[in-house]
């Protein structure tokens, strides 16, 4: 299935791209006065190959799942939270979600490897594990288990497609998971551990630098080989974080544009662009997380995230938010008129 | 009715913005981890002194004025344009307006200086003049035009809060109206004019420089007095941007937050809390406009605009692109639960 899919990847057609390009330039504006907007809409318009794209039908994928590194201090909370958070998805109770109810996108939780059972009706169960393995000591988990976590992303895009949906976000729900996300970064960058390691949610000088030294030692210990994301995901990475970069190739390989969340999101992106690099053309960016290394894996893909929310809150939260300014872009493109249709001078 | 209204301009509640923010921080997520629409929802619960604040109600009030100074080279494209545009506010054709119909926000165009006969039912009209005077050779307008002129901004957000309205958002149009922006900007500032002067709608290098010298000239010729507010629209000033400034002060005075656009209603904004240092609680950022000064006039009024679109298009269009943020921040007041309510320990 992952083979398949990634076969399945086109770039966006570049005509596409300029008579979208040009309809924009003809506009009854400055030319490129409505900046990012004009681009999201020449995305959109080229991914969906017309000149009014539309992101009526909304829906974001949450894909949880826990961490056996967990037991090294790197967290500030318990792990039953991404249980409990998770369950909350159903119940509409969350940050993203309500952002999401704002936004009218559908929200679709997936227990990909949430280390307790889910008890309400309503989360996707896809659970392949409970949690990774401590990658301090040894793999996450095997290549096997890697790839079918990809291909649980992949099922689940694959399904939401087939319901129809105009545009896609991902977002993830696992306690500790910017750790196993700066080891990624790490291994992908060849950056030190210090430089891509952050506070995730909030903890303190110390437990940062235990956090910087636990990255260091998982990548010691297990040498992912940076050039196979496979390799990667399986040593340092996480189901859920490996769901996400199946989301994200199912996308592309759908034709349907997926908007990258923060800091995690943005990894597990990578490591799709690193596995189809065509992927890229169907990746929105969201918000500038503010946790660190987020800035150096947006750059990284080439993303310039125009919301300086300042969030850190993960599930998807920033990438939600980014469903209306791409409508707005779609409105542009819908509804503006052209000079000639104008009668007035170019201004 | 100017004194009335500066009169009525009070601090939003203290004890208000307390009870929301702890509300704020007791929602299930770690504790500021929603950034700046946790900023957004403490500061709209209080303007509306409630915990489940709302912006269902959306308007944005465009006030259209024309420049004597246009005729020194300081603009790309013909004055008519202004006319031309105002019109096509009211047929929804601008590119404010394709955000606004995806905002869902009513669009209230107002003529109160355009050079020209307004040809199309639905702008209201509260002509004061056919254009400023060129601010090169003397004052842009008498005293009593530019009291006139911030009165009309008052009466129209006064009607338009009377026919009910949760958030409010000002934009403009008018033909080289950064020049008189800038002017502005450069009298509060004392920097000099290179400092505060852009490009605009696509200067190039010489008409920069030629616009630059034409401030320049302005503040020479008319001495503005920097902490008179009414002095300086009237001498380096514009009808429109008078009337913004009025529409901030009444949005203030009656209650009501108000979304600043780029850099011309950044500037008018920075005159109304030199007028009423209070109003400054009412005003919501938006876009980081390109133009030149707009950072240092957001700077100024201690704005921090969290969208970066590279947008430079003017009409409003920015500020309207915040109104599903700011809804966004409201849904996170009303959806979201406590940890008590969720019976989770703190994540």
């Amino acid at each position: 299935m992952l083979e398949k899919t990634l076969n399945k990847i086109m770039p966006i057609d570049e005509s596409w791209i300029q008579s979208v390009q040009s309809r924009t330039d003809q506009l009854i504006k400055p030319i490129g006065s409505l900046g990012r907007l004009e681009n999201y809409y020449v995305q959109m318009g080229a991914i969906q190959q017309t000149l009014t794209p539309s992101v009526e039908r909304r829906a974001i994928v949450v894909f949880s799942g826990d961490h056996g590194v967990i037991g090294e201090g790197v967290a500030t909370c318990p792990q039953r939270v991404t249980l409990q958070q998770t369950e909350n998805f159903v119940r509409g109770y969350t940050g993203m979600c309500a952002i999401a109810k704002q936004a009218n996108a559908v929200v679709y939780p997936v227990d990909v490897a949430i280390n307790g059972e889910v008890a309400i009706a309503g989360v996707i169960n896809r659970k392949l594990a409970h949690g990774t393995n401590n990658i301090k000591k040894g793999p996450a988990m095997t290549e096997q288990q890697a790839i079918k976590a990809i291909e649980v992303g992949i099922e689940i895009v694959n399904d939401v497609v087939k319901a129809g949906v105009d545009i896609l976000a991902t977002g993830e729900m696992g306690i500790c998971n910017t750790t196993p996300s700066a080891a990624i970064l790490s291994v992908l960058t060849g950056l030190d551990s210090a430089e891509v390691t952050g506070v995730g949610a909030n903890l303190d000088d110390d437990r940062l630098r235990n956090k910087i030294e636990v990255v260091r030692t998982a990548l010691a210990v297990n040498e992912p080989d940076k050039d196979d994301p496979i390799d990667v995901l399986s040593k340092v990475g996480g189901y859920e974080i490996a769901a996400m970069t199946g989301a994200f190739l199912a996308a592309a390989a759908n034709g349907v544009a997926i908007v990258v969340d923060g800091f995690i999101a943005t990894v597990a992106a990578l490591l799709a662009v690193k596995m189809a690099p065509a992927c890229k053309d169907y990746l929105i960016p969201s918000h500038k997380s503010h946790e660190k290394g987020a800035i150096i894996a947006s750059r990284l893909l080439g993303l310039e995230p125009p919301l300086d929310m300042q969030m850190r809150l993960g599930e998807g939260s920033g990438a939600v938010l980014m469903f209306n300014i791409v409508d707005a872009a779609c409105h542009m493109g819908k509804h503006m008129i052209t000079f000639d249709e104008a009668d007035i001078g170019a201004v």
